[in-house]
């Protein structure tokens, strides 16, 4: 089969555990991988490498199949776990804890490009460590993109890999806080700056409810993120931008004006995973779902074109 | 002369002490109606009506009657001082706290609004006891649009006399926490349609760096905040942005169009006062300056029209 159109999604499969302000939730199918490999399957063919153990859920992975999703570099480990974390959200969903990781499988995880996943053209490197992250890019043929998300506890302890991983990406995406803690600056533009002289030509900065930035070299672009009345978990949000993203640029091309497309098709994607606990909403929103829910983003970004103000 | 395109502008004309960051500014001309004033005039014919003491600058006065502000409201106490604040703001600038609140003329202030402003057919009511705004609203000749600021303070203390001016008011202007408050509901989507059952049919949910929500029968419109890089002071921003608001509707009408326009407009005004201490930058941005944001900030929104997605 052809690779043309596929993403390769690199990253964790996961159980989560969820102490919710609406309720406890266990052993919700979760991890990056997932989440991002389920939001660009609307748009794309997906290659999923991760790595399960005994426990996982063999009805979940046909349903990813059934979406189109290629499951053949999803390991899986005899007598291994799953990866298993668990957290605590705040009441207003604004902040969360750790309360318990368990690696599992995932710590000793060794991501294995399969042959035919070589050659797709664009690569998703989900929050695994940095080195990982370079295997990955020794392991793929000339990506036309490659797409790289990382987490504050690489920032800390894995600084000198990184800045090797963002030598190599075309495209950071990260949050605010991580977007402070790369530059040591506060003020977004200007860490913006700061962090593509370290090597990502495109990146983005994601602001959670409040939307996200991408800089690239013709600018600014601003995606806000779409006003819900039920917001019920965000796990996943962040991969689910990244998935939409992915798909959407996989499907449509890498010109700057796609990149700003995809950046609100990718908030129209995080925009649905938050309505439910775990992957649930995203696994139900249809493609008439989400071109109803792009409408209505585009009439909520909609000033009727050129305002018309001269000096 | 006539009343066309003027809009009425009511509120308080101050000194502020502020301590900054980046430093200790005593006596910088501020209040809620001098920064809508000074924002509107850019497009609008201004009618200010206000109070000042003794030692206000006359100066600072005529430079706002050189850019068309009309002064005639604006009362002079003989014998008194102008209302004077001061406030510390965080490391980051995104809180502060009231130092010092010395009402002087503004404790007695009566808005008494000129027979010549009656006709104004935009009236800003600015963030003054509820009492007063209702008195206001008593005095002038069925205006198309009544725009209301308000504040935690008056939510508060004066919520059945509040209650009183929503009611008469076609657009409300507030913070995301004023709007909680207002509403006692946490989602910002659910508390706009509480908010505009108990009066205004237009609402406006302001949140800072974060832009602002716009809601009205025809549903939700975002306007982001112009990233900056230089951001020195927030003080008067929400009252810049009240007034480009005020002024591109006096310009350009009412319909829903305009309403969206004057969003980015406001957000435009708003981003000019943070820049500077006081009303320094959104004094020295000329319709030059204004174009030219106003040129990069539609090109940070612009994402090429329709996005291709068919179900």
């Amino acid at each position: 089969m052809t690779q043309e159109n596929s993403v390769l999604v690199v990253g964790s499969v996961a159980y989560d555990d969820l102490e919710m302000p609406t309720g406890t939730f266990a052993d919700v199918v979760g991890g990056a991988a997932t989440y991002a490999s389920i939001s660009a399957s609307n748009f794309a063919k997906v290659n999923l490498v991760g790595v399960v153990g005994d426990d996982f859920d063999k009805g979940f992975l046909e349903k990813l199949a059934g979406r189109g999703i290629d499951l053949a570099g999803v390991e899986h480990v005899a007598g291994g776990k799953t990866f298993h974390w668990s957290g605590r959200y705040s009441a207003d969903l604004s902040s969360r804890e750790t309360l318990d990781t368990q690696l599992n499988v995932f710590a000793t995880f060794q991501p294995k490009i399969l042959p035919a996943y070589k050659a797709s053209p664009i690569v998703l490197l989900g929050n695994i460590h940095p080195a990982l992250q370079l295997d990955v890019l020794n392991q793929v043929e000339s990506p036309k993109l490659v797409v790289c998300d990382t987490m504050n506890l690489w920032i800390d302890i894995e600084r000198a890999t990184l800045g090797k991983v963002m030598e190599k990406v075309d495209l950071l995406v990260i949050n605010d806080e991580e977007a402070r803690q790369l530059s040591g600056i506060h003020n977004i533009t200007k860490a913006a700056a700061d962090i593509r002289k370290q090597g990502p030509k495109r990146l983005i900065i994601k602001r959670g409810e409040h939307g996200a930035l991408y800089f690239d070299d013709a600018g600014v672009f601003f995606s806000p993120a779409f006003p819900l009345e039920t917001v019920l978990d965000p796990t996943g949000a962040g991969d689910s931008f990244a998935g939409g993203l992915i798909g959407w640029l996989a499907k449509n091309g890498l010109s700057d004006a796609s990149f700003r497309q995809a950046m609100i098709v990718a908030s129209t994607m995080g925009s649905f995973c938050v309505e439910a606990i775990g992957t649930e909403r995203l696994l139900s929103a249809n493609k008439a779902a989400i071109a109803a829910r792009l409408d209505a983003f585009q009439t909520m970004c909609d000033f009727g074109g050129k305002i018309p103000f001269h000096a």
